[in-house]
């Protein structure tokens, strides 16, 4: 590949991110789109979009980026919480460090490549890109200083900037202060309550808790499987919503009013039901299918928020697998089906899926060469001869070799999140953040080692299994690879790292959905279900790999860079867009990905390290090799002192903290209000009693994953469920 | 080597280990050894031996092992505490694991592996040792489902075994609830306490503590710089004791007396020193030396085990690094030269001292390597020409190849307890037991390495880093090298194995010490500080490495088994013995050990496993292999199940279990005694003080390890350290 050629992708791609930002700018315009571009904004207040028609609504604008670029930290924070604004935080430390990265190796390492071997320079367009690369340096050369100085500068800004971990511990402790009294910081999720033959779990909790923490316990609520009632209830919202559906005439705004007497009723019997095993007065004979109900896991009540981070940190029993508590997740963020879920079984649930995860990420590839081998149809026809005829034909031919590969590849390729939401609520995490920085986890590995990791290493030997069979020789074989497939990163960065922010602006799925039903189905109404949450476990994984890929190729092949910094700086525009009128935040974590995005910058800084040290070593520059080993060992040395620092506040709240927030509600007497709050907090039906008791605005939106996770409650596959 | 050159080093062996044994028999009959063969019982009443001399005490006898034998666990229990039962059952759960492999490999195994070729055998006698080795059997054999059997019988009974954990756990949490009330259940260890320049550290103290545990917090203690004044105190103490050692008309019994007013009277100033920075009625010119002498570190007080536990568990401030509590250790385990290490510092420490255990435990064979070098003389000679004449004489030879090259082996083995108690202490843990459970996993590692490892991969691949270099061929690797190592092995428990065993008893070093203080240098009197702890960090690792010994080569090489047999009959013998007799406990870990030996009699298990793997493939025999598989993941299975279940408890108190404590105090009434008692148990220099006033009878033993110690405050080493 040469410079013409790339310089003509970069345009394609560039023509095509044009086409499709201007699309979008007129698309949103659009009234019939709000429900797709502006959900964030419907949700909190529904408008009716009256505009009449005019041609300014025709005409590409930018209007949205100047909007976009203007809004502030506070905004962001005010709309999608603290996971946005360190979501944003991740995109913002990219582009500052790839900025110093690009300037130090454009400037000074590309100039020695170029010049590194005594050679006939030919054109500057028609120069392969091999020219630009480390490879070209010859060996023994003195010029390979600037490399590991370059190295030394991008590991040190990457360290330096990587340091403001401490303004984000500080943004989570702020959050955490900052935000009005969450029911979610009194109550303490207890699993693995004993079961005994005399009574019931409710009142084994209630014992527990009064014996053990007099002073602080103030109720507890169980958790229950879900039975015949919940059954029943479940199909009559399903009939609502179908009703609802098919009536259009109840209005568009007062569109929960309908069913609402009837609903609430039905929610306050539960409630009731809840509270009879508590109060002993109840009828008695209600209580054996109560006891059979219930699942040994509670949600306990505390009157402090210290009582409660006291009884979440403490170890409560001497058998560890009883009594095991946790701070509550926030009442939306509870992943219901998981908690009745037996404790015991959660550590072989663990170890069942990590493997599942393992054996997916290695399996994965047995479909993507077996596609790849498709391009060789000469093999195909001689195996399978009864397609000879069809593959004579030239079309056909053109759509099996260069279309039916890509596509299959990216049909798989969307399979992987859904695949690992799936084993990550097989795992059994409580609470839906923690489900999906599961799947965020399991996303990012897959993602490293089968675009990465395959990608280089499948170029230069033939079994990827074999590969790490040789320890020592893994930094030699890498810094052969990496260069060599620094091409290829360039135009994946060009093609799918551009693309799919076009994508992920436009919304096609959404768009095509919305189009199908206004304009075939005819339904007018805006769907009410329609808002997703920040899919922060597809694209977090995709920013690393971005970030993995510019740290690896920088100083091997700086010609990436450039490429890279228009990819963050685009990614910040759409990104923020999409916070700001696209997603919804219904539950927070708080800030808890940023420890995964500090460990696998630090990774690929290491990675990076190592390449360098390999490939001074097959240059032979023995003081430049000797240069990086320190700088790899403080590197790791840094990782740690941040793990040190600032980790543990990312796992247990502090009781400093909590004890001065616990203070300032007494002063201001605002305790009373919240114990009110808490009974009613935390309800196991969220999805049916709220969402029909109120306004219903703020239950209409489901999670972007629910929808591809068959243990979800979503009304969609309500009835698959429990028909199982 | 064949059977009757084993039988011939057997019998040779056991000789040595008779001869010995009726020696110490003797030995132990002598008055004046009593301090070096009953300290236990010396240390707890001073008895005066006034035997007159009869033949009997000439006489060898086995009466010791009767009485050894019929100790009961509580005897035990009583005298050594939890660690003492828990090392014995190391012991016990060897002899059990090891009888059971011992039945089935002996009839079973042995007969397959000896009929394994279609050969003519020798008379039983001139066998060679390979015959009875898996090395016999021939490939694609049908036998090799008995070694298959076999390691599934060894596997599950270690298994089933092992999972007693449950009864040391309860014997854990039946030594926290049984003992007597500790003061180190009420305190708490408070690390990083902020600086700042208005007030002292004690003042942040008592201010933090009485801000956020204003109900349970009674009082805190600092801790000090070691300064002028502990210097001069010192000083008077060791002239006091040299005074002692110099005027023996003193008296044995009553010796402590001389001094007794004047250091008790400087004891008493010291304190209220302590107590005059907490009142600030004090004299305010002394204040500026103690602010300065205080150190970030400090015991606080609580009113209850619970309010203790629970400051201990809960992350206190938003700097992990400040205010870093955990239970305190037991006032005699307190080691008081870390306290001032300031905890920024710690994690630092942790890994420079990670990092030098690696490489001693790496370069450590370089001059193991050198010394065998000198078994070649031809080659020493031709290096250094002067050496000629001297190594000619036949004497000289002798002695050089023969003899010099065991001894300094065996003098480099004898420095690697000590580097690593350094490596320990310079960690920076706060306590003597925890130093000594760090020491006990770096000599396990070190011991595995360069006695297993080295032995084994040394035979079949030229440098030991490039075996790793290859991981795939890791279990052929051991495979062919472990059956072929077996018969050293094998020797190897005959010599070093029962050998140390007849030292440990014997008592060599402390034996000539004492015969040269009585009998040369005439000084009658009992020496001060004759008793040692137990030393765990080096009897575990030693039992560990013949356990893996013992499962690596069961199934590979059978003959090993009897002889292991042996070796930990004779270890229950002699531990117990001197455990009963010889050590006394200053300090309890409350059997913290256990987990190590769970984890690694796991690996041997698994190493095992991995082996057999490898023999069975090279064997040809893919069924076994494929039924050895299950096993390894069964095996890893159970450990995660018991790490899940059980080792929770060994980190952190249960709150139940304390809570009830409580209680019962209050019921009882003791809780006021336990007040008084809290303030004085923290003495930051017990070495002087207690030991000068109180009787003198529970400070004059030391720790083994002291003296190997350039930190510890040990008499014998003061002036070096402060001089320093």
């Amino acid at each position: 590949m040469d410079i013409t050629a790339l310089l003509t992708s970069a345009g394609i791609n560039i023509a095509i991110c044009v086409v499709l930002l201007s699309l979008y700018s007129v698309l949103r315009k659009q009234p019939s789109n709000g429900c797709v571009y502006f959900t964030q904004r419907l949700v909190s207040e529904p408008v009716k979009y009256s505009d009449p028609f005019c041609l300014e609504r025709l005409v590409p604008s930018a209007s949205w980026i100047m909007r976009v670029w203007q809004a502030t930290d506070e905004d962001i924070l005010a709309v999608g919480g603290v996971d946005a604004v360190v979501f944003m935080r991740i995109v913002v430390f990219s582009i500052r460090v790839f900025i110093i990265a690009a300037m130090i190796c454009i400037f000074l390492v590309l100039p020695v490549n170029y010049y590194g071997q005594d050679m006939q320079h030919k054109q500057i367009n028609a120069e392969s890109l091999e020219v630009f690369t480390i490879g070209n340096v010859k060996e023994g050369s003195k010029w390979l200083w600037t490399h590991c100085l370059a190295l030394y500068i991008i590991s040190c800004s990457a360290c330096v900037l990587l340091y403001f971990y401490k303004s984000i511990t500080k943004m989570r402790l702020a959050h955490i202060t900052g935000s009005p009294p969450s029911p979610s910081h009194f109550t303490v999720l207890v699993r693995g309550i004993p079961w005994s033959p005399d009574h019931s779990y409710s009142d084994s909790v209630e014992k527990f808790f009064s014996t053990y923490y007099p002073a602080s316990y103030v109720s507890h609520q169980m958790v229950y499987q879900a039975g015949t009632i919940d059954k029943l209830m479940k199909d009559a919202e399903k009939m609502y919503r179908m009703l609802k559906t098919i009536e259009p005439q109840c209005g568009k705004s007062s569109m929960p009013c309908c069913l609402c007497g009837g609903t609430t009723h039905s929610f306050k019997v539960l409630n009731n039901e809840a509270e009879s095993v508590k109060s002993k007065t109840s009828v008695d004979g209600l209580q054996p299918t109560q006891r059979e109900k219930e699942r040994p896991a509670a949600f306990v009540f505390f009157r402090t928020r210290y009582a409660a981070v006291i009884a979440a940190q403490v170890l409560q029993s001497s058998n560890p697998m009883l009594w095991v508590t946790q701070l509550a997740p926030e009442p939306h963020d509870v992943y219901w089906s998981n908690l009745s879920i037996p404790y015991k079984q959660v550590w072989l649930r663990k170890i069942a899926t990590l493997l599942g995860a393992i054996v997916f990420m290695l399996v994965f590839l047995v479909p993507v060469t077996f596609v790849q081998g498709l391009t060789q149809l000469d093999q195909l026809s001689h195996t399978f001869p009864f397609l000879k005829g069809i593959l004579k034909q030239k079309y056909m031919n053109h759509l099996v070799t260069g279309y039916l590969p890509s596509v299959i590849l990216i049909l798989f390729l969307y399979a992987v999140p859904p695949t690992m939401m799936l084993f990550s609520a097989m795992e059994g995490n409580v609470s839906r953040s923690e489900r999906k920085r599961s799947a965020c986890i399991k996303i990012l590995y897959f993602t490293i080692w089968n675009v990465f990791f395959v990608n280089v290493l499948s170029g230069s030997v033939i079994s990827q299994l074999s590969v790490f069979s040789s320890v020592r020789d893994i930094p030699i074989q890498l810094a052969k690879a990496v260069p060599a497939q620094a091409t290829f990163f360039t135009t994946y960065v060009l093609s799918s790292g551009w693309a799919s922010l076009s994508c992920e602006v436009i919304q096609l799925f959404a768009l095509l959905c919305n189009v199908f039903r206004k304009f075939i189905l005819r339904i007018k109404e805006e769907p009410s279900n329609c808002a997703l949450t920040f899919p922060h476990h597809t694209e977090i994984p995709r920013l690393l790999l971005f970030g993995l890929l510019g740290f690896t190729c920088s100083i091997m092949a700086p010609l990436i860079l450039p490429f890279l910094l228009v990819y963050f700086f685009l990614a910040f525009l759409v990104y923020r867009n999409q916070i700001l009128h696209v997603y919804v935040s219904k539950y927070e974590s708080g800030g808890q990905f940023w420890p995964i995005v500090h460990n696998t910058t630090i990774f690929s800084l290491v990675l990076t390290q190592i390449i360098a040290l390999g490939v001074f070593g097959i240059k032979r520059s023995p003081i430049a090799s000797g240069f990086t080993i320190p700088l790899i060992f403080f590197t790791v040395l840094f990782n740690e002192y941040c793990r040190q620092r600032f980790s543990p506040v990312f796992k247990r709240s502090p009781a400093q903290v909590l004890i001065e927030m616990d203070r300032q509600d007494e002063r201001w007497g605002t305790i009373e209000e919240i114990y009110n709050q808490l009974r009613s907090a935390y309800c196991q039906y969220p999805s049916i009693s709220p969402d029909l008791s109120t306004a219903g605005n703020t239950s209409h939106h489901e999670d972007k994953e629910s929808s591809q996770d068959p243990e979800s409650l979503t009304p969609g596959n309500q009835l698959v469920k429990l028909n199982e």
